[in-house]
């Protein structure tokens, strides 16, 4: 089972200070639609900011129980969950699987405990996998705060690190990374 | 050299009939960040509707000519350039390269004249690319209307054709796209 979270505190802004960073609308739906594409167990808003987590459950009550008929929409949103920290999210990924996650940190910068796409990717085809539920953590605004990094039991080597230009949002950075870690190979 | 287009038209709506559909914000940004760390040459926004043309410029024009400090920004939207027509975006690498681009739909259905993405990556890395250009042409909406598929060179296969969930967001798309053809290859 690999899960996903959207860290909105704690993260840096662009002077290095941790902030908590607002949701964004866009965030949550189109990292939805790309966690149902690619089979995601769950998807996690993280914020502290009660307002905040208040705005989500407002957005996906909407979809949810509203009218629409917009199933493909609903089925997306499904998958969002909204806590406060981290650590809510690994504790309520032990009481749906009763086993702590692995959790992997995403970083546009290459980390401590670094590991490959080959080595993520095998690791998630092989079946240990089965067993340990996993959780890749992505961060808003400039990122992910030193403090995740320690926590974590490893972070995923960044996604394009030899390009001279280095800024992709953290929407593109979600999709590009669920497809590299769950999509067709076909290389 | 690489080009994208989002086409605002010719697309479907829900319902299937063609229409023009409005421009956001958000996928100027998000895919011109997608589009300079992938080194793309250029990213053309594709409206007939001229007050649509006007909103691109002066989004642009903020971020290119204010004095914003985000030269990150600056970089990415400096690749943008709005045109009315996927014709005149052929004109447009025409004048720049000398040569007609080889035009490439994209579609979440598989379409006639289907390329493969081992095939399409395997000519970008290959010299024959140097000579010609490439432009990949996104849908917004529903996606790309059937004349574009009759008219292009080839349309490329499914994102994940397999899966039971199918609606990406363009943006993510667009994301994965481009790291699947132009991306660091690990597997």
């Amino acid at each position: 089972m690999i899960y996903i979270a959207l860290v909105h505190y704690p993260v840096l802004n662009r002077r290095g200070e941790t902030i908590v960073s607002a949701v964004t609308n866009l965030d949550i739906h189109d990292i939805a639609r790309v966690s149902a594409t690619y089979g995601i167990a769950g998807y996690f808003i993280i914020t502290p900011v009660e307002e905040q987590q208040a705005l989500v459950h407002d957005l996906t009550a909407h979809w949810l129980k509203g009218g629409s008929p917009n199933s493909d929409r609903k089925t997306a949103l499904s998958l969002v969950h909204v806590v406060s920290s981290i650590e809510e999210a690994g504790s309520r990924i032990v009481e749906v699987s009763g086993a702590s996650p692995r959790m992997i940190a995403t970083s546009a910068r290459v980390q401590e405990k670094c590991i490959s796409w080959r080595s993520l990717r095998k690791d998630i085809n092989e079946e240990k996998q089965c067993s340990t539920p996993l959780l890749l953590l992505f961060g808003t605004a400039s990122g992910l705060s030193d403090q995740v990094f320690e926590q974590v039991d490893g972070t995923l080597e960044p996604i394009e690190p030899g390009r001279e230009y280095n800024h992709l949002s953290v929407r593109s950075a979600v999709a590009i990374t669920l497809d590299r870690l769950l999509g067709r190979s076909f290389a």
